[in-house]
């Protein structure tokens, strides 16, 4: 297999472990920059690396579209197209699609989904076999199976339909799949926020010989309370001997949550979406916003302490300034700064499992 | 004096020297990049320096009126504002400010400039006492003295009593500048495209005894012609044993005929304002569009043998990808690429200049 997961501490339920890949190994539990259109927003993978990143995303819905799977190919694949030499992960572009329900622009079948390009206005369609050939071509270490995830406010019957959706679906991308030798291909459990289906999900998905499993469908749309009960009863519920992914969390609560419950992948948006929004971590991962006008004066570091190249170089009144007259950088160094917290922060939790030193409730009261 | 010029080698007029100053030596000629409001756009100073600067501006224009000279004096200078610590320029903000001549919202007066922030609509006054002192708390290694710059299309008379008001100005900034210890002040010659005004201008500025002295009021307007004559006439009136600064230029072929008429320091934030806009210089420093069709499958740098970090890492193919979608990214990889480009043809001419095999047709005609 492409992928081999090596368990090396268990901390309760919480795992610290080893993800080797073609492109390097990952220690988990990890956090995984996304880089959805083949680079993370405002960064070079230059800063990226600095941040201690392990391995990133980048998103088959986006290059599917641009430049195409075939350009990228033809370049020899995203490593070589990025020049970034370390593991990367596709998503498989369904929850872009379906997050098209919302605003009826998304026709779905047994077959596949017919889906709009919101920026030509173009239709396209994608099914299981669509997206693990466009997989295949980006080659990326771990692609992730075409799912149907439905709205997290979706009914029994609806949730219902969009896991057995899921489930036809994952065979036939076990089936279309070219590259399992380089490709690790990872199947997706869904069941929204309904244990019973979230139980029959992982039945059949974690029935099949991949080498890698993904919770789907939580935080889209959910209560807190919700996402904290599914992840907690399906978590466990995955096979102790491979990779378990949470797909798409990714504040501080959420990854100390989700690291407790078992999982040991997570990605998220959020650390650069709301960098370029002006918003960073403080130490203990609230946040806070860079044009205060309290950090007019301010030329202490974004967080005391914190290694990353916006800490180490650049105060709170630089940056914000930098912010204030609309340049740039200022959501780069935000962006490096974020990033950093988050790394950082599943690297210090996988310390404390390795110690059976890890106490959620330190991270969660802080 | 602050800042010393030790002149290396001479080819014909060309000249290749070592400016000494505070924060380090550099060596010349050189290309400034500029870092308008304390930043080089779309670029960390760690990028900047990677690009082999040795000495970038800011401007007093747009730091006096956000975040304030004040603010930065608190920080300790522009060196620990910016935490970087090479040498600083920077300009006095006249350029700027009579600029808003064109859309009258700049009055002058003997006494100096009433201007309006564009921003908030709020006026300000500038003079040379207040340009100075502005500059003096800003801490740049070299700052420059506060002009009158009209524009290249001005009548003589026109010229001639801008001409009159920078020397009278010129006394006004040395006797109001605070820290010449650490600080060196350049004057600046005025004249427009009048050879009888430059020389008149010559005479008195350079009768001053300040570390250096600046060609201002060229590239505002006026024709190639007019721009090559008064550079070749005005450069060898100037003192030999003091730097001497060609002020806003920046294509290659400004740069190749300053120095052949023994231009020592030139800016220009062309490289990186043409990069926001996706343009790029190719080997012979010709402007280039990334955006272009042709390079949709192009996997070489955009200069094949160039250092840079775009070139050493990445495609012309990627780089349009990036830009097609939007990502900030591919500015910053341009901005990077034009910089060294400029940076380095400086580099490259001065080895010329000390081996005495400068020969500028060779650069204009590439």
């Amino acid at each position: 297999m492409a992928v081999s997961y090596k368990l090396i501490a268990k901390d309760k339920k919480a795992r610290a472990g080893v993800i080797s890949t073609p492109h390097g190994e990952i220690e988990t539990p990890v956090f995984m920059p996304v880089g959805t259109q083949s680079t993370v927003k405002a960064m070079t993978y230059g800063q990226v690396e600095a941040t201690g990143a392990e391995i990133t995303l980048a998103n088959n819905y986006h290059l599917f579209l641009r430049p195409g799977p075939d350009l990228i190919a033809k370049a020899g694949g995203l490593h070589k197209w990025t020049n970034f030499h370390m593991p990367f992960l596709t998503d498989s572009g369904g929850f872009q699609i379906f997050s098209q329900m919302r605003i009826n622009k998304c026709k779905i079948s047994d077959e596949g989904a017919e889906f709009i390009d919101t920026i030509t206005g173009q239709k396209h369609f994608m099914s299981p076999e669509v997206s693990i050939d466009s997989q295949n071509k980006l080659g990326a270490d771990i692609i992730m199976a075409f799912d149907h995830c439905p709205q997290g406010n979706s009914s029994y019957e609806e949730t219902k339909e969009a896991m057995q959706r899921t489930h036809a679906w994952a065979d036939r991308c076990v089936s279309a799949h070219k590259r399992a030798a380089d490709q690790a291909l990872f199947l997706i459990v869904q069941g929204g926020i309904y244990e019973d289906l979230r139980k029959e999900s992982v039945d059949y998905i974690c029935s099949k010989d991949v080498p890698g499993f993904a919770i789907g469908g939580v935080s889209v749309g959910e209560s807190r309370e919700d996402i904290d009960r599914i992840v907690e009863y399906t978590t466990p519920l995955l096979p102790e001997n491979k990779p378990r992914y949470l797909m798409g969390i990714g504040t501080k609560e959420d990854i100390v949550k989700a690291i407790a419950a078992g999982i040991d992948m997570f990605d998220c948006v959020m650390p650069t979406r709301i960098a370029r929004h002006g918003s960073f971590f403080d130490k203990d991962g609230n946040r806070l916003q860079i044009k205060n006008q309290r950090y007019t004066e301010d030329f202490s570091p974004l967080v005391e302490g914190c290694e990353c190249y916006a800490c180490t170089n650049h105060s709170k009144a630089y940056i914000r300034h930098l912010w204030k007259v609309n340049e740039t950088t200022a959501a780069t160094l935000l962006s490096i700064h974020n990033l950093t917290y988050l790394i950082n922060l599943a690297k210090q939790i996988r310390g404390n499992i390795i110690d059976g030193t890890f106490n959620p409730d330190k991270y969660l009261n802080s």
